[in-house]
């Protein structure tokens, strides 16, 4: 028989145990933090049908689908009925616009599941990631204080997953709008275009931003581009930007209601005891999606600028119109964790982590083979996992094994050990080895740990 | 704008929160189950490459396959590249072939994620589902003593599920095919038909099976098929199975290696302190895949015998023939936990759990928003997942979204108690409520936890 080449698909990130430990860390304290925050678990499935999922694409994501067919809609030449998940926001549209009558609002849902998309694939880019995302769901309104909630919790969870500093920028899209009614440009069409220049001013730099704000359908006089860019451009302590925002001449109101905004979820922060150093006003983030409507995020590693934003979201006005009548307010923010994870494991911030399991019971002689077992048994009753080798090969290479697995203890037990009534534990990160009674074994290694 | 409908694809388990909460619960206690025996997690893409996909399959699973392709394949009407998958040991033998040089062997790992099989949509089936997989796999060789193992994990599982009682059945194909030969069923072909017949026993009875194993292709003589219908309807304690079986008459090489397997198994069950009234040999188990080849495994729940098996697998002789001349012999089992979730909550055995946070601080006074957010946040310290309500509404609505949401505890706090340095703690599940000092409110809820 000819063999297939065993080969995952391009694009996915598939680990090896120890990593694979590291990543499972990692999403259960994202996890645990949002649940510390009061967020409630929510699954949806990884296809919807084609009809839910494409209202809200265009553009780039559009391309990006991938559908899915069974083997007799395939055979049948059928056009796809069901396509992955590109995202967890158009899943959770769709679930509170057909849940709606069975949840209790405001709804707070964290949603840690993979999404897909057709990326090109080259290093560092993923056709299947995880995305990790959190949202509070209003029905009809929901108040600003919700918008100060979203950085606390960003900031209590990138604390716990101890990367290093980071800063959560956050600036106000009503701010910008009121920004550009100051500037002279009303029109909602020229906005957009204008909010999505001022997106690449971190790629492509101020002089390229002033050439297109000037230029083409947006055509901004010179001078207002470059007040406009320094209005955007404003640095500082949070507190010197909302002065400097202040004393801006203009009537938009709203710039005034966008300012009101951002200086309440400023004031919701200090009451959350975030410390300042970890959130700032930065007035040049514009998030490229029409879709925010009020404040919004994005968070930055302070030792590794060039990941970028590694956990972005903001306000809406609405989250299911295509789905439901019902007006639906919301906040959110997502992190994108396995490319978070892939560039923080590239960076070698973090390591392989230790095995599951803390103990190998080795087989060193045959004939004491349920002892081993009742051995095994007596530490997992105390709650430690525990592993038990039934090769009875050579005990250096059981070691080797045990070391190579990430497991940290293993327990030797002979026949004359067995009549005394003791085994050996080795601490294999220390090259340290204990005579242990047996019936203390549990104990001792649970001090240990 | 019109409408689209929100609605999930068929054939899917979504869950509102309280119901995912109690879901992700019975996964979290296999996951530790698994962990408890030295279990290391993996994880693969949700697709694999159809060359890799469709090696295994055959007969009905490959009508099940659903076929991926992205926006740019489809446009130009190609042949799909990739598949979901349909099971968790095709990735895994995939996985062991590609990072063979990267693992320690006996690899053990465990696996808990969603399959795909575009099954006919009908109450219980699911298209999309969760398997809860372990297996050990060995290089070149596997002692048998893991084959006992593998019971003592299901008994260790399924006691922490709480799902009430259940007997794990097990037997040998070798005792199987032994018992084949006895009875001069010796052609390959003719006894895997034999096999499949007799896997039907439950559902068809034992009439139907003798005329089947009588007629066809299998043509047993009468005399010999219901004799050896009554071999492998022996019941009794395992002691006394084992004891008929050994009185047996005939000398098939492959009965008595496959018989001292199934003693050594039960051998290493008593080492491993499982109970005997959990597990029971069943010479009827045949498991339907020629796949196996020594021990098999199927459990049962004893009040809902009609769920079928919840937890089957066996011994395998080499996992990844198709991607690596390497001999990879292997035994593990599965669980089907949407099925059995779905079921079980069916039968009212598993409940909607209460919410992952235990503390609504409630918004009674607008004014003193600054202190529930300081009040959430020594919660929060103290390990206690709260959640706290910006909408200034009506306090009974407050608390009727705390009860609906299942969340136990809420605290009310007005400008009195404020002054007095209080906070009112109500036990929504007692309707009781306290006076507590604020700088003590962690601590109490704690203790009541």
């Amino acid at each position: 028989m000819s063999l297939i080449q065993a080969k995952t698909p391009p694009g996915v990130m598939e680990l090896l145990p120890r990593d694979q430990i590291a990543f499972q860390h990692f999403l259960d304290t994202i996890r645990r933090g949002y649940e510390r925050f009061g967020f409630l678990p929510v699954e949806t499935p990884v296809f919807e049908t084609v009809d839910v999922l494409l209202t809200k694409t265009g553009g780039e994501t559009e391309k990006q689908i991938y559908f899915v067919q069974s083997t007799g809609s395939l055979q049948q030449a059928k056009a796809p009925e069901l396509a992955l998940r590109f995202d967890l926001t158009v899943p959770l549209a769709r679930y509170v616009a057909e849940h709606e009558h069975d949840l209790a609002f405001p709804f707070r849902r964290y949603q840690i599941q993979r999404v897909y998309r057709g990326e090109r694939a080259q290093k560092g880019r993923f056709r299947e990631f995880y995305q990790c995302d959190i949202d509070v769901i209003g029905k009809d309104s929901l108040p600003v204080a919700y918008d100060a909630e979203m950085p606390a919790v960003i900031y209590h969870v990138f604390r716990e997953l101890n990367v290093g500093g980071f800063t959560i920028n956050f600036n106000n899209r009503k701010l910008l709008a009121g920004l550009f009614e100051n500037f002279s440009l009303e029109d909602g069409e020229r906005r957009k275009l204008a909010l999505r220049e001022i997106d690449k001013m971190d790629k492509i730099g101020r002089d390229k931003v002033i050439d297109s704000l000037t230029g083409g359908d947006i055509a901004l006089d010179r001078d207002l581009a470059v007040r406009l860019l320094d209005a955007i451009g404003l640095t500082g302590s949070n507190a010197e930007i909302v002065a400097a925002l202040e004393a801006m001449p203009g009537d938009s109101e709203l710039f005034h209601q966008g300012l009101s905004e951002l200086k309440a979820v400023l004031e919701g922060l200090r009451a959350l005891q975030v410390p300042e150093e970890f959130v700032k006003i930065n007035p040049a983030i514009a998030r490229g999606l029409d879709y925010y409507t009020g404040t919004v995020y994005e968070t930055f590693l302070n030792d590794f600028p060039g990941v970028g934003s590694v956990c972005s979201g903001g306000r809406y006005d609405n989250l299911a119109s295509h789905y439901t009548k019902s007006k639906l307010p919301g906040v959110g923010i997502s992190i994108g964790a396995t490319r978070l994870f892939y560039q923080l494991k590239e960076a070698g911030v973090i390591k392989a982590d230790r095995s599951t399991s803390a103990v190998l019971v080795t087989q060193l002689d045959p004939s004491l083979s349920a002892d081993y077992l009742a051995i095994a048994a007596d530490l997992r009753a105390a709650g430690i996992n525990t592993e038990v080798q039934f090769e009875a090969s050579k005990i250096a290479k059981q070691l080797k094994y045990a070391d190579r697995a990430g497991i940290r203890f293993a327990v030797l037990m002979g026949t004359d050990e067995q009549a005394r009534g003791t085994v050996t534990l080795k601490d294999l990160t220390k090259a340290e080895q204990h005579d242990v009674p047996r019936a203390e074994l549990a104990e001792r290694v649970r001090g240990l740990l």
